[in-house]
């Protein structure tokens, strides 16, 4: 399922938009990086809260896209996302990790930090479901 | 403080690439309207999750910041969003509007629905903080 | 359904230990009661968060149930509360009710006010999850 | 602020009721324990969400008070929780722990486990806020 999350990561019109680039997958873990440039600030001119839920959501999706059985796609149910601090930096790492796989649901963690993945900007915790696809 | 929330809201480099538009603003209300194009699709071609919380965390923000006193300004401390069912339209209109506003915090609640304001893509509960600017 | 989330509500012996009343249930709709003793305190003597959290919880959890079809029981995928304002009061309601009712999936919103149902002390975002029994 | 957290924890009428109790606290840091018993059961006999969220909520703001400034007190501004799988155990661990502690408010994340810390029953994101006390 690798290759398919890939792809679908490839089809998504807006993570182009948000040049963010999957640098790294396996099975139940994404990591996506992303570069500041004005079109994604917010009015202080870092990056903003919705550029860092929106990367991080698909590092969750494709995390958890990873450990479905074949022959599946992903939907967000739902996520939370708490700002731990402003994203005053130029480039970022959203990483998204498994918690749990069901059958149905898949549970997600997820961070957003600096190039060095010590300095926390956001966590989620999000809910995916899986769909089967009639092939 | 309506006034400095239209004018932040020119400043997102964001909400330009997104092409939302705030439409209407009163003190603890805020509605802001997104048009369907390739750049904010996800995976199946609809509005990706992201761009529907974007959209609704600033307009629960500038509900907050209208509600305000003056020399504050508004960050999100975190968000939660359910995604009710796919976008599918090609039009949607935010909601943000504030249920309680106090001196440090203010808790809003938003949704996403179809033009007609009838069919609900998404629903969000956020908490924001204000900023004592020194002026 | 409504009988069944009746008996279901009867068999939770947490609910008895709160105290907690079903005082009204339609489909996708239910209302709960509780008054204050001291076993539901936290360090300041009011409500306790994790009290207000369980009844509109199950709140929530019997509004889903009530609106599933029959030999259907409901799980808690996941829920987030907001603490608008200290629970200072003796007698609260939470109220649960159904946004969307799907197939696997339902979400709900919740309450808790004082019993005027003017104050609210908190607000829920729930997923409940459909389980199938084998009848 | 460690012997002010288990001041107060021991002040919480509900945590008796619980029969919580907690068994390991350090800045930042706090683990509880807590027994099943016919009292805290949901419809099926397991660890009600309620309790689960209850005692992981306690845990997080008892970590986030004891990395506060002395004359402080914490309150819970919000708090999201997935139930990652049924609690179907006799006794459980509640674990919170401060991923920032800021001056107004504190970021925590929080799990509860089986004895063995192996299976996750439940995983919390929280926002706590400090008070400062009059003294």
């Amino acid at each position: 399922m690798i290759e398919t999350a890939k792809n679908s990561f490839k089809k998504q019109g807006f993570m182009k938009v948000l040049g963010a680039k999957m640098v790294s997958i396996e099975k139940g873990f994404v990591k996506i990086e992303c570069e500041l440039k004005k079109e994604l600030t917010q009015q202080h001119g870092f990056f903003h809260a919705g550029v860092l839920t929106s990367i991080v959501d698909v590092a969750c999706g494709y995390a958890a896209l990873s450990a479905m059985p074949k022959n599946s796609d992903v939907l967000t149910v739902e996520f939370k996302t708490n700002f731990i601090r402003a994203a005053q930096t130029d480039k970022i790492i959203a990483i998204g990790k498994v918690i749990k796989s069901g059958k149905t649901l898949t549970f997600c963690e997820g961070r957003v930090t600096d190039m060095k993945e010590e300095i926390i900007f956001a966590t989620m915790q999000a809910t995916m479901i899986c769909l089967k696809l009639n092939k």
